[in-house]
């Protein structure tokens, strides 16, 4: 690890002092860098045989959190929480972050003897990167008369080895990980509760599945995944799509967080859970790395005549799901 | 190749169309993908013994642009620029490029006869990107109250072949490629000539030296490379602290660019060219690809008495040069 030797050129500002903060934070956890904060590119070297996996994930003030109503460290949470979802959901291990940040000038101020809002929100970054042995490897910082963060994600995969969406086949079962809705519950909550009510957990400290995500990859039982961002109906329905099959939903099996309702499991997204389809006979556990596994339903082939996606209640009755998670460019969205 | 087989969820709206429009386009150049748009994370493979280079830049409107001034397909460009730039200062080839783009709804709409916003957006980053071979491999989109774009490039160098700003030792030439201070007379000159006039040109459509950087790397005679984004007094700074030297410019061989000024040569930034050292000994052609290269001045030892950088002028007077081209939290910097 090269160090940072580049001195402040002007001033001696808060701004200045700031960005020293964060190169030195970035270094504690330098983990698969050859290269870091502080030339043109960040380096980063593989293992044999990996593949590279790239993500890219854009928050904005207004639309994907509030100033006053999310705690800055949840919003860094948040938002490197998204990138890491993604890499689980291919399987990949996390190799390192980059942050693009705009952020109004008074945000890096402090507030009396509060700390600014700037430092709280790496606080949130830093934690959530630790935990998952992931450096931040570079970015860009940028002043904006709005808050925006792209989180970049860059993970390693052995090849051909990916969980991919375009893998489910008919017969596979239907799996989810952890339980859904909690995160929409949590979002009609907020304001409305302290800020560290239990209930609004989901939505502040969503868990991305990296150790579930790795575990499926490893022992190469998942047909298919992708992560529940938008919400179960609509990832199911890009899941079943790119895999040109159908599904059915087993309506009373569904995970449901404590609280939430159907619709929150169903449309509600940010779950940042993992869907997942397996072959029947696959033996799949009862959780991974502690986090419990559902069998919430199964892969039926696709026929132009019916719905993409069935829900069975429990009586055996069948309506179609619409999907209802993905507010068309009113939320950030993958192309 | 995958194709890409999602379907709109709902309505036939002109942003979906969009969305399968960029698709599309991005699909024409998918050199070096094995997944590109529409999973979880794009998957790149590289060759045998490369490392991978990432760097993000953030183009934030008012800022780095201005709607009103700034044809769309130059804000594209130039925001693609930066990110190559960066990959070809490491001596990198391109691999990938990513976008996240935050717009107001009104960009995406046409303008009576005349194409979106976006669309002249977008034609400005594909043509770029496919005279360099970079696939656009994914990004997001969400929409944002005002216009902000970050390119996320990710290259390839063999490994311990990068070309990193640490390496320039005492008796070292100092070397620019192209001309200096275009960029800055045309940011002046921006709104008072025609947006097709040539002065405007090193402005609106920088090009990155990728071929150059690529030159140097493969016949390893840079000893340090920097792209000058931020002035070559700002950038030269940088590279003399990072490899703990001092350096002299001979004014008289600056290649200022017609029209510009010393100062626009010194302080302007975005020329996007590549400034390198090399062994005294070496020979450097004088032109890379097409590009001059000009020998700017030497690397000298670095004492604590006398200014990190001197101008020596025809006379052979010395002056100190301070950094002028970086404005502090003002515009978009690395950390």
């Amino acid at each position: 690890m090269r160090k940072q030797r580049r001195e402040p050129l002007s001033g001696d500002s808060a701004e200045l002092a700031l960005i020293r903060r964060i190169r030195r934070r970035a270094y504690r956890s330098t983990h698969g860098l050859s290269l870091g904060i502080g030339d043109d590119c960040a380096l980063l070297r593989l293992k044999k045989g990996e593949e590279v996996a790239v993500t890219t994930d854009l928050s904005i003030e207004g639309r994907h959190f509030r100033l006053n109503l999310h705690p800055p460290e949840a919003i860094g949470h948040r938002a490197l929480a998204r990138g890491l979802s993604d890499i689980a959901a291919m399987g990949a291990r996390p190799v390192a972050a980059f942050l693009s940040l705009g952020i109004p000038n008074e945000l890096t101020q402090p507030k009396g003897k509060a700390a600014a809002w700037i430092d709280r929100f790496y606080d949130g970054i830093f934690e959530l990167a630790n935990r998952h042995q992931t450096p931040l490897a570079g970015g860009d910082l940028a002043q904006s008369p709005i808050a925006i963060a792209d989180i970049v994600l860059v993970g390693a995969v052995p090849r051909k080895s990916a969980l991919l969406r375009s893998g489910a086949r008919p017969g596979d079962r239907l799996y989810v990980t952890g339980s859904l809705g909690g995160a929409a519950l949590g979002l009609r909550m907020l304001g409305s509760v302290r800020a560290n009510s239990p209930d609004l957990a989901p939505h502040l400290w969503p868990e991305p599945r990296i150790a579930q995500g790795l575990w499926l990859q490893r022992r190469r039982v998942a047909s298919a995944a992708i992560d529940i961002s938008d919400g179960l109906s609509t990832d199911l329905l890009h899941l079943c799509e790119e895999s040109g099959v159908s599904a059915e939903i087993n309506v009373p099996a569904l995970p449901i967080s404590p609280g939430a309702n159907l619709d929150d499991a169903l449309h509600g997204g940010e779950d940042y859970e993992l869907l997942f389809t397996a072959h029947h006979g696959a033996r799949i556990p009862k959780s991974i790395g502690g986090v419990p596994v559902t069998c919430i339903g199964k892969v039926v082939r696709h026929r132009r005549t019916s719905p993409r996606i069935a829900m069975i209640d429990a009586a055996g009755n069948a309506t179609a799901l619409e999907p209802g998670g993905w507010e068309h460019f009113s939320a950030s969205k993958p192309y």
